[in-house]
């Protein structure tokens, strides 16, 4: 039975992320009476859990019962309709990464359902789905959040969103947007020490699994690039997509089509001197390198890619996998309003849906 | 008349951070259509606007016509029934440092009444008026919101809410917490260079308006003591009130009780010595020394005072006037959460003050 004080709650994914986020669920809705949070759907790519009346699933032990269902996941027209037939207010937390379940957005809020997701996809995809995915929002009075699609659970668009709202001018966004790229770097270009070969680096990070497992898929700088349209696009430049801007690729031209990610790595040594006097040449002018995005708002550019910081640049000193996003603003003035930490991790990036999830709870129940 | 989709502001305070607010405030009640922004009561310390109607005051120009008027504040119960009687959701902005007015905060939010605010006073005072005002909000519904009570416009007070509503385990928040106290140190002593001498420095900061009027209310520690109570307790901390856990003051004893700052900053240097002991003690070992605030949410313990730190450390190599605070947590790991920028200034302290009010109208409209 349909409660004002009651809210559904639909889940698509439990990989990586989706399962921390599922732990996190559990003990959200352990922890509050009010609103009850009543779990009705939940799918990875191959099998769901549901029933047609929209009954409570039980959180304990989740992730087993979906492996066992029989049940196939609803295609998403299917499923809009059944969480918009509950009669309750819903929230569907989106943890995949897929295009497909992105360019379904409008609908779902069309319909009134809420969404929160650390999937970058549709908010840097075509401007035209970012406009029809906050029209819909608008028109429904859905919500739409997704901390987690930059810098993972780090609260870099909630104050961007603070910063634009409040009527701040952001002038400048600056950073290392990037896990992988933050540890190769750090690695590879350390403010002490030489650090390691360029390749070895590679192969080390996608060894730790700091990598996808065909690290092209970091080096080509679409991630970074991806990010940059979102926090461009909140800003208010009308990015046309993550590929309307200069984006430089960390792979060999002669290594692009190379088949496999296995093959890339063994090959890469090869190109090892390249990088090597990039490093030498910021070492001169007592500069290391690193992989860096950045939006010039008055000037509507931006740009990922290779830049020279002096060692006692915030950029320069980051550690490990960390990230670091600079805000600059006419307020904050020439010393930027930073933000840094994890910008990648099941647990983070779940952390950063769950606090998405609050807000969207505290505002529509 | 009253709608639902009309929310009133009250305003009291209308001092440096009041009119960076209350210029924001118009600039928001200009672009927002919905709810419609209604000033119906604002008051300096001696001078208040309002109409028994609730009729809006005109935000254009409202310093000067609050200057102009001849009618003296409400007294707070007063100002209880009249903001409650209007029939609309009404939400108290409190720009002003006064402890009488944290302490009504219960009778307020009693009546419904939602509040933000950059003063500290009402959540690092007594334990027992924190649980009046967070009880009273709870039963009531209305919201009560303090960003600025620490660090300004930095997203402090949110992010640690967020770790800790989500289920994170805070282990540990360190920082430097005081605009005054930074410039002070950087200056004093910074990471490379020899700095100046300490009371020439103090002198410094009160010239370019770093200082209260008389520094030894930033020199005492008490305002990062505040900050400190505020955080610790939101971690979970039952800290009894801002002078309950260790605060070194940097007022030499025999300078406590001269009777004015002037007098203070002449007999200041004769007291140089001390601090250029410290300075060189931690130089011996490659450091430098600040000013810190440190919360160990197992131990329980939250001391303020003189750290050392390796020049390479966050927290040493911090510039101008700069806050940075670091949030150590399960599942950030080693490298903390970490948010740094301007944590003081009326501009950057208005905008997490109408931060706030955008998540209060969220949430009541």
């Amino acid at each position: 039975m349909a409660s004002a004080r009651q809210v559904n709650i639909a889940v698509i994914g439990a990989g990586g992320v989706g399962k921390c986020f599922l732990s996190q669920l559990e003990q959200l809705a352990a922890r509050r009476a009010s609103p009850k949070l009543v779990l009705t759907y939940i799918c990875s790519s191959k099998k769901a859990l549901y029933n047609t009346d929209h009954l409570a699933i039980d959180l304990d032990n989740v992730t087993s019962t979906l492996a066992a269902s029989t049940a196939a996941p609803l295609p998403l027209p299917k499923l809009v309709e059944f969480l918009s037939s509950s009669g309750s207010k819903t929230v569907l937390v989106d943890n995949t990464s897929s295009e497909d379940i992105a360019a379904a957005y409008p609908k779902f809020l069309g319909q009134g359902i809420s969404i929160v997701t650390p999937n970058k996809k549709a908010f840097s995809g075509s401007f035209k789905l970012w406009q029809d995915i906050f029209s819909a929002a608008e028109q429904s009075g859905a919500k739409v959040y997704h901390e987690s699609s930059v810098g993972a659970g780090l609260p870099v668009i909630s104050t961007l969103k603070d910063l634009v709202d409040t009527g701040d001018e952001v002038t400048k966004i600056e950073g290392v947007f990037s896990g992988t790229m933050s540890f190769l770097f750090n690695s590879f270009a350390p403010t002490s020490g030489s650090g390691g070969q360029w390749s070895a680096e590679v192969k080390k990070a996608k060894e730790l699994g700091y990598t996808e497992p065909d690290p092209r898929d970091d080096l080509n700088g679409l991630d970074v690039a991806r990010k940059l349209t979102i926090l461009a696009r909140l800003a208010g430049l009308e990015i046309e997509s993550p590929t309307s801007f200069p984006v430089q690729s960390l792979i060999p031209k002669e290594l692009e089509s190379v088949a496999s990610g296995d093959e890339f790595l063994e090959k890469l040594p090869a190109f090892d001197a390249q990088m090597e006097e990039t490093k030498a040449a910021a070492e001169k002018e007592g500069k290391v390198v690193r992989f860096v995005g950045s939006i010039d708002v008055a000037a509507k550019q931006v740009k990922v890619g290779l830049e020279k910081f002096d060692l006692a640049h915030p950029i320069a000193a980051l550690k490990g996998s960390d990230n670091i996003i600079s805000f600059y603003t006419k307020r904050y003035g020439s010393n930027p309003l930073i933000i840094q930490g994890a910008g990648a991790g099941g647990d983070v990036t779940a952390m950063g849906v769950t606090s998405d999830l609050l807000k969207v709870l505290s505002q529509i129940s």
